[in-house]
């Protein structure tokens, strides 16, 4: 573990740090987030997912979830979007390779040899954390932005028993029917795989979550036709999940709609960390 | 004035715009967050001046200060850092010329044909803030960071009655004894000119200012022999400045400094401005 920066924040502190990733085959960078509670003791830990073309950096510097992070006593993972470097495959286009692994595991050329978002999010992660900072992974939240809220959501249904509530700023909520989906899906997986699998409509539909469920998207969001969020709510109120699907009258996609619902979002998963 | 962007933040309006600016021969361009009370009637100012090599955008998507400003009802404004685009002069060392304009109204080649940025700050901005969005100027407060924490107490203290209070993020405190300052005001004004009244430590001794004045800054800010906020905290005890310095321990001099005390600034300028 390469510790890259160390701020301090909010009474605690803001670190970037690097390791030698086995599920990416690449050396993976991430934000992490302790406040000052973590001098004391492991703390819970809440996860940030980020969405396309964003690094661990962006929500990490423009979301200010660390206000409240602090306020609460939680850490945050600010894990980057995709491998990267030399060796690892990439495509022209922003939404696909470098900057768009969309949390899955690929089994398609290029791509297996290094998205494996699935497994360096789900198992590779979580454990270096463990045994590196005073987080305590019995108590885990998580969220997540456009194809982060996808990954989160995604995550969050199918490891029942991770983490206590999940909630999302606009997500790619059923991309096996929408562009942001498809073209990843396809060239990730392969036409016949297990799409189901990987679209949080579909995974609300079928198995929902254990716990509270929290989605913001904004009325005016540039991308409403890409991230298909009707599916997702009419599954969520289907299926009778615990939570709240929340449209709010004009914000759209950008980091300035997130910052703004972002204390909401912490003390929403604080309650449920700390139940 | 031409709007480049709008979105909707904290219930109020997260606007950039540009405008043909006379002070500085070019176009310039600024971030003006508006809140939710904007829509009935014009509300507090509070100007936030950003440091080298930033534009208008640093502050506006990393230091947080929406949140607070919105509580509170004020707008914010965040202008560029010096004049910009061809046939503006340059350097190509990061701490003169574009984005770092340093506040003056440059008089010596090849800077004065554009970088009149004290004008433009103190003059050309707020009316033109006053012709086109609902901001009161009977009600203007002002902060900044590093050379723009220099920017606020400078022109604070040499416009009196124009700001009701005036902070600073680990401000440029004493220019005329640092390399950051000696370098510039030199470029900018010439050797033989008034330095003095582009050094918040000597207007501090020379003036002070009529109001509350607030300065933070980090322990551990790389920075700390540029900056000389001794010089500033000495000169401010002297005068018996009402006010506080504050040195805050273990920061640095990153915005992740910034956000975490921009929301006691933000509450010391609205205590100013509501008074």
């Amino acid at each position: 573990m390469k510790t890259l920066s160390e701020n301090r924040c909010f009474g605690g502190v803001q670190g970037v740090y690097s390791h030698a990733s086995q599920a990416c085959g690449c050396d993976m960078t991430f934000g992490l987030f302790l406040p000052a509670e973590a001098q004391d003791g492991p703390v819970p830990l809440l996860w940030y997912l980020s969405g396309l073309t964003c690094t661990h950096e962006n929500a990490m510097v423009k979301a200010g979830a660390q206000a409240w992070a602090a306020e609460q006593g939680i850490a945050l993972v600010f894990p980057d979007t995709s491998p990267r470097g030399e060796g690892v495959a990439d495509d022209p286009e922003y939404d696909l390779g470098q900057g768009a692994g969309f949390y899955v595991n690929a089994t398609q050329a290029p791509w297996a040899a290094h998205f494996r978002m699935w497994d360096y999010i789900a198992e590779e992660l979580p454990a270096a954390l463990d045994a590196a900072f005073p987080v305590d992974l019995e108590r885990q939240a998580i969220t997540g932005h456009s194809m982060g809220g996808h990954g989160a959501l995604t995550l969050a249904m199918r490891l029942p028993g991770r983490f206590r509530s999940v909630s999302a700023f606009a997500p790619i909520a059923n991309p096996t029917e929408s562009d942001w989906g498809r073209k990843q899906l396809g060239a990730y997986l392969g036409e016949g795989a297990d799409w189901a699998a990987h679209d949080a409509s579909l995974l609300m539909a079928a198995k929902g979550f254990d716990g509270p469920v929290l989605v913001d998207q904004g009325s005016e969001d540039q991308f409403l036709d890409l991230l298909r969020p009707e599916a997702l709510a009419q599954a969520m109120a289907a299926r009778r999940q615990e939570g709240a699907f929340r449209m709010q009258k004009g914000y759209d996609h950008s980091y300035f709609f997130v910052s703004t619902f972002m204390e909401e979002h912490v003390h929403f998963h604080a309650e449920a960390l700390y139940a």
